[in-house]
């Protein structure tokens, strides 16, 4: 694979100034910490204040068990679910609320798919397509679901730029895929992959689409009517929700034949000694008690990412992607992975330094109150393909500025004097 | 059944004074309503300050994906959640924080045992046995494990006391029960199941005995080694903790052996583009990124009931479920259902109105600001057993005190006029 470093591309930041700051104060973490570089938010994010509030408000002000009781706080509980509901299908234009299910957390909502709806699908000696940058919640509940039912599992690769090339979807989606599962943005590389491009070819085949969209929806606009999904999932905590909340959107006439996943309370519509009756999409998925507090903390996370916009936020992280890979092509031993424009890194910035281990530059970063990541990134096999290791992880959102780049490039400058001198 | 209004037997009480209330100051909710009379704590409980202090403080504080980072915060969190496990295994007797799974739920835990574990020793002909209490969360996973394995599920049914007699226990406990599933205590009739006597059977035989304690950690000190439990879950919105986390411990030999439930991130040692080799316990079964903020606020619901301590808490309880069982006996009209002693009713006690539907019942009680629940209770074999549709329960505990207790009965007084003139 050709590494980023090799020719940074130009870029529009004219109408995001970096240097300055109007988000942190927003943030009570960051806020805390005025020294802290926090570059890890492609692995959780920050939290604002308004998500914070919102979810003690809940519990302070209409704790109950939502669904279950007839009482003023039960109904309340359950009338902020829906609410939720409709609020998250707006901002991912699904058409109705009642194709949101809540899951966990994202790997839950994929398990979901895999374990209830692609067994439906899948006959011995069909395939399974995905790329070979898929994080490991989106591969290994496709391992096991080809292993149940006897499917094959093809890698789709990406050029030297990282890209999957229309040449590469045709040879690789054929008369028996089924599935294509596909990361919208790859969590390592930071590039968006080609969904609408899939979407055609698989719906062209009579297969289905799975989009992870866990590094997509905090950094642009999604549709998932546009992008031809038949499934999409996301993770509220990567954008600015609460822990504990994974979204599952299905298109209704799927969601209605399939079997449920998990099974007890409130997914039913009646049961005996020998037997139960599912209740409609969305409870037939969601047993047990919900998180009502982080549901509607979710929706307050959301609220307040399209109160920025999504132009002031692109616009801002785009300059910050670019400023970054600039100052990290001028370090000889930074190699930069992944395609070189940085309009093609959505937040992401993986690299390695010439002859030390991602994990002590990770550790001497952390020293220098840099928040990086090192390792794998769940995301193995994209590694190994990649022939390395581990890699580091800079990752970037809106509420960073120029003073956490100036801090990633000195503490480099830092790991790279320790090692050499 | 016989019903619980015909003999309500006496009970100490000397030690609790429930026309006081020590505790209501500490739960936000209820300090701001001090004219709610919240009666379902077994559905959710309310939770106090200590608790959303403890959640938030965490996103303030030290937010970061745990096990992700080599940073200070994500070391931070990452042992954060290792001392949650450790503090939650001494809360229930179990040997090593290690062998403390954390899901998103109750339900979830016991679906992870029903579908790691089951199809590993059941076989074709071979028995599950539960109670005819079960809470559907504990009863279709076994009707799915059955189905799914070719195995028999098999009721013990209660006396008329709501009993499950050993006379029970010896004729529905046989060569082929593999496993005995059953609740701690009943969510509708609050009773206490006698899970020694249902170890020391299912283990004669080999089998395995798995106990809900959704109900019963909340109410009572619990040892899962001296219950002879091989697995026990619970919930932490019912323990005074948030919403979203569940607790599954099991044997560590078990637990070692058994094959992942949910697949993704972090569950794993490696990947390959076949293949997974899974990452030893607890970590194998929490796919994805775990809610640490909701685990930490777990471990400091279970600090704020030990500092309370289960003398005053249990005398507490006792004393207002006799007084409540007593009030509501001397109501004609009010039909108590289960033991007619007030000390096997842990919290619960269900009942019904002559002639009015459980649901009028709530309602109307929902208008004087009492906060009861009615319907099936997520047991509907139970209630067919019981022969009623449905039937209100009013759950008690600590933080409870007589002005509710009075709320409800002169609710239910209105009930009965709005009626019957």
């Amino acid at each position: 694979m050709r590494t980023a470093s090799q020719g940074v591309t130009e870029c529009n930041t004219s109408s995001a100034n970096i240097a300055v700051n109007p988000y942190k104060a927003d943030f009570p973490l960051l806020a805390a910490n005025p020294e802290l570089a926090f570059l890890d938010s492609a692995a959780t994010a920050q939290r604002p204040h308004a998500v914070l509030d919102t979810q003690r408000a809940f519990y302070e002000t209409m704790n109950a068990n939502a669904l279950r009781g007839l009482y003023r706080l039960s109904v309340e509980a359950t009338e902020a679910i829906e609410a939720a509901r409709a609020r998250i299908a707006r901002f991912i234009g699904a058409p109705a609320g009642r194709d949101i299910v809540f899951t966990r957390n994202a790997s839950e909502a994929l398990n979901l798919v895999a374990r209830s709806f692609a067994p439906t699908v899948l006959e011995p000696g069909d395939e399974v397509c995905l790329t070979i940058m898929e994080h490991h919640s989106n591969l290994i509940p496709w391992q096991q679901a080809c292993r149940a039912t006897g499917a094959h599992l093809i890698y789709m690769y990406p050029n030297e730029d990282g890209v999957i090339t229309p040449e590469e979807m045709d040879a690789k989606i054929g008369p028996r895929t089924k599935i294509v599962a596909v990361a919208h943005v790859s969590n390592v590389l930071g590039i968006e992959n080609p969904v609408c491009a899939l979407a055609d070819r698989v719906h062209t085949r009579g297969g289905y689409l799975v989009v992870d969209g866990a590094q997509s929806v905090p950094h642009m606009p999604v549709d998932v009517q546009k992008l031809g999904a038949d499934f999409f999932t996301f993770s509220a905590h990567k954008a600015l929700g609460p822990f504990g909340i994974g979204v599952l959107w299905g298109r209704t006439e799927l969601l209605d034949a399939m079997p449920p996943f998990l099974t007890g309370g409130e997914m039913i519509s009646s049961v005996t000694e020998t037997d139960a009756v599912w209740a409609p999409v969305p409870e037939k998925f969601e047993a047990g008690t919900q998180d009502a507090a982080g549901i509607v903390a979710t929706a307050a996370a959301l609220d307040y990412l399209e109160d920025i916009g999504w132009e002031a936020l692109q616009s801002r992280e785009h300059a910050l992607v670019h400023t970054a890979m600039e100052r990290l092509t001028a370090l000889p031993y930074v190699h930069l992975i992944g395609h070189p424009d940085p309009a093609q890194h959505h937040g992401a910035i993986s690299f390695n330094v010439d002859g030390i281990h991602p994990h002590d530059v990770a550790s001497i970063l952390d020293e220098q109150n840099v928040a990086i990541r090192a390792g794998h990134h769940c995301a193995q096999p994209l590694l190994a393909w990649l022939d390395v290791e581990s890699c580091c992880r800079a990752s970037l959102t809106f509420y960073n500025d120029e003073a956490d780049i100036n801090a990633l490039v000195e503490g480099l400058e830092t790991v790279w004097r320790t090692f050499n001198g």
